[in-house]
C-alpha cells in the first residue's frame, strides 16, 4: 500500500482514488489515522463547508446536485459528503441510490462520498469532521454535507458546517413539526424547495413569521433569508448560492467564520479525547471488570454513580 | 426542601409529587443526584421496561395509552416515560399536547412523565436510565418508554428497554424506510397499528418477509411476532400484552433479561464515567485552554488528534 505522504500528494492533485483511500483510512480509524490527520493539518482551512438538512421528501439530493452544478459553473471544485446516520453501509454502497447525483459522477471537479455513521464511535460527531478535512486538503473549494434519510442529526450536521441550509417543501406537516423541533435555531439560509407546488408561498410566509418570532436581532445581525427554489429545474439555485456567499461574507467581516471553526475544532478535540478515555477504561478493566460492576448494579448492591467513580478513580488516580 | 430518604419513602407509597420531585432531581443533575441514586439502588430491578418506537404518525401515543389501560386492567402500576429527543422542554411542558393520555391523568396507578433530552449531556443515554430507576423504585410494575417526535433515537430507546416494541402503520413509505434503516435489528415485538386501513396486511407481510431474511435463528431463539392493532379502539392490544409477556418469559427462561440489564447497567456506568472525565477536562483546562488548541487547529498548526493527546495526557498523567 502507498505511504501516507504520497497519498496526500495525489489527493492534492485531485486524484479521486487517493481521496477515497484517505477517507477510508480516517473513517475506519485505521492505524494510519493519526499520520493522515497530521499530514492533512497544514493543508486544511480553505474549503467553505455548507450543511444541508431537511425532512425526507423535501428534495435534498436534488438540491445538492443543483448546487454542485451552480458551483461548477463558477469553476469551483466541489466535495459532497452524503451522511446517512441510520445506515450501516458506508463508502460506495449508497451511491447506487443516488441517481440524481449521477450527472456529476464523471466530473473530475466533483468528489462525491457517502458515509454511514451508525455504529461509529461517537457517530457523526466523530466521522464527518475527518472526511471534511480530507476533502478540504484535497483542494475542494466548497464541501456540501448532506444528511440522507431520517432527520434528528440535523443539529449535529449544522454544527459541522460553516453555513447551514435548512430545506423545506410546501404542504409537509413534517416540515412545520421539524421547524418546531429546532431547525429555527440552526438555519443560516432557508430554502423552500418545490416552490411550483401549491402552498409554497404559505410555507415561506409561515417560516418567515416563525423566524420573526425568534430572538431579537440587533442591527448587523444575520437575518436568515428564505429562498424559493425548484431544484429539479435549477430554478432559484443561483439565488441560494448568492445567499450562501452573502452569509460567508458576513461571517468573514465579523470574525464569525473563524469563531465557528474554532468552536468546531474544540468539539472535535473533546470528542477524540473522550473517545480515547473511553478506550482506556476498556483497556484498563477489560469487559469483565465493567461486567462485575454492572452485575452489582442489577442486583441493587451498587448505584451507577459509585460504579462510575471506581472507573474514573482507577484511570486518573483521584 | 424534603430530605432524600423521606422523598424516596413517599415515592414508594406512590405519591406522584414525590416521584416527580425525584425525577426532577436526577434529570437536572442536582447536587442530590448521587444521594438519590444511592437511595434508589436497593429498590430497583422489579419493573419491566418496554420501549415503544416508530415513525411519527404510526400512533405511538394512542398505542401507549391503550397499553396503559390493558395493564391497569391487570391491576399493575404503570409508569410512562415520554422521551422527546428533539425538544428542549421538559417536565410537564409537553403533557398539554398529549390529550390521548389524559384519560389516565387522574389514575393514581399511572405515573406519566415527559422528558426532553435535547441539550442534555449524553442526551437520552444519560437522562432516561435515571428516570427509569426512579419509576422502578417507586413501585411501577411496567414502565413504557415512548419516543415522542421524530425518530432516530430508536436504537437508543431500544437499548434502555427489556423489550422493544416497534410500531408501523400501513401505507407509510416512511415505515419501510425506517425498516431498512435498522428497526429490524431492534424489535422484539412488531405492531402494525391502524390495521383497519388499506394495506395493513401488505405491511405485515412485507415486514414478515424482511424479518425472515434476517439472520438465521436456531431452535429456541426468539422470533419477533407481528401483532395487528387498532389502538384507537383498543383492538389487538391484549394480544400485544400477551406478546410482551411471552417475550419476558422467554428472556427470563434463558437468562436474557439479566444479561440485557447488565449490558444496560454497564453502558450506564460507562456513560457516567465518560461524562465525569469530560467535566474534568473542562475543570482542568478551562475553556481557554481548549480554545487555544482549537485556534492552532484552525490555523493548520496542529491536528485534532495531537490536541486530544495533550488533553488526555494532562488528565491521566500518561
Amino acid at each position: 500500500m502507498q505511504d501516507v505522504s504520497s497519498l496526500v500528494a495525489l489527493a492534492r492533485e485531485g486524484r479521486p482514488r487517493a481521496v477515497a483511500r484517505l477517507i477510508s483510512l480516517v473513517e475506519g480509524a485505521s492505524p494510519q489515522l493519526r499520520e493522515v490527520m497530521a499530514a492533512l493539518a497544514p493543508l486544511t482551512g480553505n474549503a467553505y463547508v455548507v450543511g444541508l438538512t431537511g425532512s425526507p421528501g423535501v428534495g435534498k439530493s436534488t438540491s445538492t446536485s443543483a448546487l454542485v452544478s451552480a458551483y461548477r459553473k463558477q469553476g469551483k471544485r466541489v466535495g459532497v459528503l452524503a451522511v446517512d446516520p441510520s445506515s450501516p453501509f458506508s463508502g460506495g454502497a449508497l451511491l447506487g441510490d443516488r441517481v440524481r447525483m449521477s450527472e456529476h459522477a464523471s466530473d473530475p471537479g466533483v468528489y462525491i462520498r457517502s458515509m454511514a455513521t451508525r455504529g461509529h464511535l461517537g457517530g457523526l460527531a466523530w466521522a464527518a469532521p475527518q472526511a471534511i478535512r480530507v476533502l478540504d486538503a484535497a483542494g475542494c473549494d466548497v464541501i456540501l454535507v448532506e444528511t440522507v434519510g431520517v432527520g434528528q442529526s440535523e443539529v449535529e450536521i449544522a454544527s459541522q458546517a460553516d453555513t447551514s441550509v435548512v430545506l423545506l417543501a410546501p404542504g409537509m406537516g413534517d416540515g412545520i413539526q421539524a421547524a418546531k423541533a429546532g431547525i429555527l435555531e440552526i438555519g443560516d439560509v432557508y430554502v423552500v424547495n418545490k416552490a411550483d407546488r401549491d402552498g409554497a408561498d404559505a410555507t415561506a410566509r409561515e417560516l418567515n413569521h416563525m423566524l420573526s418570532l425568534g430572538e431579537s436581532r440587533g442591527p448587523g445581525d444575520w437575518r436568515p433569508p428564505i429562498v424559493k427554489t425548484v431544484a429539479a429545474r435549477a430554478e432559484g439555485v443561483d439565488e441560494v448560492v448568492e445567499a450562501l456567499e452573502k452569509h460567508r461574507a458576513w461571517m468573514e467581516e465579523r470574525g464569525v467564520l473563524t469563531e465557528r471553526r474554532r468552536a468546531r475544532a474544540a468539539r472535535e478535540v473533546e470528542t477524540i479525547a473522550v473517545t480515547a478515555l473511553r478506550e482506556r477504561i476498556g483497556d484498563l478493566h477489560g469487559d469483565r471488570r465493567l461486567s462485575a460492576l454492572a452485575e452489582r448494579i442489577v442486583a441493587g448492591e451498587l448505584d451507577p454513580y459509585r460504579a462510575a467513580d471506581e472507573l474514573v478513580t482507577s484511570l486518573t488516580g483521584s
